[in-house]
């Protein structure tokens, strides 16, 4: 997407550690117009899809879970990182390892919201080792429900995420691959929708 | 808002410790349509106000701060609920006391997404004692930054915390307003703009 690309190349800030910053407009300040014109994005890229359901994680997750949803007209379920008080007991739990906080955390959502009628779109805002969708894929497997794949908004192809998401046969749709990124330059990978 | 009580009576749960479980639309599953349509009833209420941005808290007001952002074309902040790696140094904190998990954690925004120069809509899911939207304010007094008041989803009326934020002169919408709880029972306040 374009316009995605043009957003990084404009706001994004490269920090040590491969962590890209664009907490400007997707992931702390949110460009509310633009995101949803992403979630239009997504709506086009899965356009005939009988999608049910989009799950994401929280927090960055929600609001382009959200944009997605809203263009698309359906719900969307997040995952929350660690068990809540205000969590039924009958929960779908997963172990996901962030290679940003270089610590486990275990997200959980309530089996009542996945069930094996779902079919159910992944969508968060970053890609990079690709832990987050698996344990993702992991809660909808234990539900039963299909998979139409991942949307993201945001993909750093040179994290292997996403080669080993579709390794395994997942549909991986990303709005922007960052192919490398230093200090000064961020070079995106060509795609054939741009 | 008719339609949010309805779904209220028809979806929400009550648990012990005066708990209105309302996961199944606001804030574990979200109904994403029915959230677009709240925030266009927080731009009708908030119509004329020249607010520039919506803030919120993670993870659970994000849905509802981006269904009112989305609805006015803004964007939308929110404030994490502890230092993360991937924030500035420059932050403005706020200390927020949980009734719900009976602790105290820190609310943080980077400071370079409010500023003097923004009128600021504070957004959450629900309002009880008032303590996360008091420290949303505190941030707002930080940066120098109007604020044109605060529009929640739930209101528990019996908590006190919007009798106590509208006795500070802040002007509080509320899409409903719990006036009593119990198990097979859930009883609304009659307000104006019904």
């Amino acid at each position: 997407m374009k316009e995605l690309e043009e957003k990084i190349l404009r706001e994004g800030e490269v920090f040590p550690g491969e962590i890209l910053k664009v907490g400007s407009f997707l992931n702390q300040q949110i460009d509310v117009p633009f995101m949803m014109e992403m979630g239009q994005e997504v709506k086009r890229l899965f356009d005939g899809v009988p999608i049910t359901k989009i799950l994401t994680v929280e927090s960055s997750g929600i609001a382009i879970g959200f944009a997605v949803a809203a263009a698309m007209g359906l719900p969307m379920v997040f995952a929350k990182k660690h068990k809540s008080l205000n969590l039924s007991a009958d929960l779908l739990k997963s172990s996901v390892f962030s290679y940003t906080h270089r610590t486990s955390y275990d997200i959980v959502v309530s089996s009542e919201y996945i069930s094996r009628h779902d079919v159910v779109l992944i969508v968060d805002d970053f890609l990079a080792q690709g832990n987050a969708i698996l344990g993702l894929l992991d809660l909808c497997d234990q539900a039963g429900a299909k998979v139409a794949g991942a949307a993201v908004a945001i993909e750093k192809g040179f994290q292997g995420g996403g080669k080993m998401l579709r390794e395994k046969g997942i549909r991986v749709e990303s709005l922007a691959i960052v192919e490398s990124m230093s200090d000064d330059s961020v070079i995106f990978k060509v795609q054939g929708n741009n």
